[in-house]
């Protein structure tokens, strides 16, 4: 027998018809201290959620409202899975009380050019950067910045694997701060829009870089986390590539080794910094990443070595875009926020094979 | 608050390095009232269990140890999921309190005939049959056999999808008892077997065709299960088909009108059928199944509708093979056999898109 | 040393920017006989053929003209690969010395009653149909309609798979006119078209039904194609089926026997029907067809058993859809009506694994 | 009327039951000049072809022979397409007027101990490289050195990619000789092999890296190239990883500028060193390459572009591994070494969508 005290927090998912709002939603079914209010959409407002998300039985006949404020108000939190560019208004509508977290780009930089040169138009400013288990470079984690917000960003998919793939060498002084990271994604990172290139006949069977030579959006956060984690600016080389599946990331990430580490030494730096972490998992030895692993896990797979000959650090990290990359990251900050334990609601159990 | 009484049962689950074993063990993780003891394998006993199973993270470290009676002793819940032939003799050493559960096939058949002729050898007999939701000729569910059962047989992964798809129709006499079944399954149905037939290189891009004319070994089950609903004896035309996916499956399920049967009359029979299902879900007119809304999930999506031309009844399934289809089933059947509430640690919700 | 003689026919491709235009270019850049003029295409013109086709590489700079009579007129050939409702008015304004191909629905049912119910509006009428293996009811094929003509209409990707497959069978009277056909498609089968249902994150891992019940405008085609060729009235369920895979048609297509058909004698019909074709390959025995064995061959690959349990003969065919399925067809019936030997420029070997 | 003169050569493969020698059949089955002699394999000897490689219909029922030197001889050329180590033996003993052409790594390095310590064991020598396009360091290119050629060495799947994607920087000084290669394939890279990671079940929907840290073999091949066309030493940091498709390589190449290089003469570098080769496409600025558009194709597309931020130079190719790749490419050799022209036979037409 056993006591549990509960507390049941209110939630609204705006985007719900959206493969990220859709993933936040899974996971709040999973949740035990949750109780699922308004789900919103713009244009499928009144439809039924099941037509968009067939996945999600037990929500099946909810009706999506109209994505404002009104719909929005009245929860404890608020998770905002829009396209960039809508958070920052209704943000402003919601009480000062109300957790709001934005899966969207719009508060993640907080370099006011970056923004305007990678997203154009007026910084909307930023929130606490949600990717608790970053390193810092003056010790302590990204965590500590998240406990008792009431607004907070999400990190995009990408700079998730890639970040949490180098920021322990950055924060150790292994490698130079110049790093190369190429990172194959599923399709649903691109969202639900409707692009000839992201049709089922156009992607399965291929591969394709897209967004190369440092104009891709999630560039520049990128840099931000590993300066965070290395307290010196970094330069990012970094390559997208579009691989037929619909969901997995699968970052390989390199840079210049700082002197002479050893791969062994180089290890211990990883392990020490993610043991304690229960959603990175650096891998036995030997053993390399698969996204497969990952599907529907709140966890990122990571294993790094050292190449010798050409005096690099390489690390590699597999996590579930929707999951760890998005959702999943969402979730555990509003855990973090309300300070509920961090795994609360959370598995690191992937859908495989 | 709340005051909650929890059992707790000591599971083992033998061919935890194969995929049926694997999803066992992923959904006994999530389930509140289990904890794992003994994971048991063949050829890869001494090994650790996160090299076969790398998304079951929580079990990583646990060491694979040899598939024998001793091994498996001890646990009040036995699962074995290993291949046909190899479930009789282990059986027989567990005691006759211990609940073993069967993911294989020795057990499904109560015809020594069928089994004779399908599988060769000698039959084991038959235990319980694991398809709860089955309506049966008399009234009433096969889900009465499970309750307070220590040996139960878990449906193949076909016949689940195709007899829950036209069951309802057999019971209610809608149909005549002559069917023809295609279903379309993803290759994990084909176990981690090393065959160049299964390499990702020939699977991906192909769709096949194996086991036509009525030599697929499902095909006498689903016989059996579909005059169990409708009373009388069931020909049975089955196709299996080979699809570029890890997971689900699709039956497509004719049968001729016995009668003039409607539309509505015949979605009448399949609501009074499953509206009191939590597994099974009829979709809203109009939608058709897809096996990705149930990956992962412990749900069979089905629809049905009548073609006044070809006078046929005509009913799609879609499941996803390991889970509905074979270990989530096997979980269900635990809780039945255990009187634990039938939903206990399953999910209905699909891991999409 | 060898003597050749050639002609050079001028080609014109409308709705080349498409999946069927494109697979027809694909085909004619390796034809020894044909020159390939006005590439044309709806809201695409004036943009670069290479921006839609990056695999025609030879073709790449070619600009993408209106789809007008004025821009198709001044060519030998002239294939449409355009929506249905399109080819009436600009075969109207092509000279009958024109040899038009119409990849569409348009002309394909002779039957204006199953044209109205299936697809709407007026019946456009009937040209050739671009079948030539099928065997017919009095004796012959249905090539000997295409000798010399100058409007053929290509058949649709799923007949062209269950005529071939149950025609032998229908034409020898071994089958009930009252056929089950459920077949397995590659996504290109639904063209370039912005659907959600066929983004990539949809369809991979995934297989849905689609157009269930007898609703699919292909199932009156497939009946006239067994009616032609059995001299009765044919009723067809169809059951189309979406898998994840670009290209591919698979129809498991089976019927009641007529008699006491033995294996052997419906395999020596079925030889007898097609060994003499140069694009229908029956496999031997034991064997079945796969899909990706035909990617981007002009054959379909066959094999017919005996369901003496369940008194079906099942036939199983392979094809790619937009090869032998559309493009391919048009091409051979190209070939038959100028004259040319019918093998010209098609090759049966596909691409694989 | 055109008069032809047309040798025909006579060519046998040996390893005719994989998926390079298949894809080398595939090709000579589409050459004009060849007639295809022996077919040979291993422990499938004696089996039909037909049952290893159903899409090449013509050569269905042509039985494999076993692959020893006596069955090879006789021909004009013999095609290896075996596991390492086992081409010297079987050319020791084939005419030296016999053109080899080996698909497998044997003859690949110059440096015995780049061989020793890559592949172990003894080094055979090196062949005439078969990179036709490569420009060398002296000016000329790799072409040279195989015209009137009697043995060949068929590149690495991998390294053709890279190669060619960074050999034209690297020839005229506009990079650091320190390069980054993250290299995206197909599984049939692998071959036919039964492991349990290149299962369908495995691959599908998942993304892996493997042979992480240089120790690839494919590495100091890389090495070996970009050194002959920059004419100093190249260090190569290589991470291949394996997706969900069974062709294609997208390798993402990316290097420090040497100078201040800006795009415009960066890609006048690249567009002088391809505009002229058959098999080398320079995509028109904007476009990226995808691996869809050159399945089946010899052809290498490509794409370059300058990170001013990250003062690196960045090219994507794709390729199809068994064609350009491989197959192809041997192919091309063979054109090459026989004075037939060089596009003889080969398409550079990919199958797409």
């Amino acid at each position: 027998m056993c006591i549990l005290m509960r507390m049941t927090v209110r939630v609204a998912v705006a985007g719900a018809s959206g493969y990220a709002g859709g993933e936040v939603l899974r996971l709040l079914l999973a949740h035990p201290e949750v109780e699922i209010g308004a789900v919103t959409a713009g244009g499928s407002a009144g439809t039924r959620l099941g037509q968009h998300q067939p996945h999600l039985l037990p929500l099946a006949d909810r009706v999506l409202v109209d994505t404002t404020a009104e719909r929005l108000a009245g929860h404890d939190v608020v998770f905002l899975a829009l396209p960039h560019g809508h958070s920052a208004a209704l943000a402003a509508q919601l009480g000062d009380d109300v957790l709001v977290i934005d899966c969207g780009a719009d508060f993640r930089l907080a370099d006011p050019a970056a923004w305007q040169r990678y997203y154009g138009g007026e910084h909307a400013g930023s929130w606490p950067y949600g990717l608790p288990e970053l390193p810092l470079a003056g010790g302590g984690r990204q965590r500590d910045a998240l406990r008792g917000a009431r607004r907070i960003a999400v990190p995009g998919c990408y700079p998730t694997a890639a970040s949490l793939a180098l920021a322990p060498a950055a924060a150790a002084g292994l490698v130079e701060p110049d790093v190369v990271v190429v990172a194959v994604s599923g399709t649903s990172g691109a969202g639900r829009s409707l692009k000839p290139t992201l049709l089922g006949s156009e992607v399965m069977g291929s591969v394709s870089a897209y967004g190369v030579g440092g104009v891709h959006r999630h560039t520049p956060e990128i840099a931000q986390n590993l300066a965070a984690a290395g307290g010196e600016p970094v330069t990012v080389s970094f390559t997208p590539v579009l691989a037929p599946m619909p969901r997995g990331i699968l970052a390989t990430c390199t840079a210049s080794l700082a002197g002479d580490a050893d791969p062994a030494a180089v290890r211990k730096v990883y392990a020490d910094a993610y043991d304690d972490e229960p959603f990175v998992h650096l891998l036995p030895e030997g053993a390399w990443p698969t996204t497969g692993a990952t599907l529907g896990a709140n966890a990122l797979h990571l294993q790094v070595t050292v190449d010798a000959d050409a005096r690099r650090l390489v690390a590699v990290a597999a996590e579930d875009n929707l999951t760890k990359g998005t959702a999943g990251a969402a979730v555990q900050c509003m855990n973090i926020a309300l300070d509920l334990p961090e795994t609360t609601g959370l598995s690191t159990v992937g859908v495989a094979p």
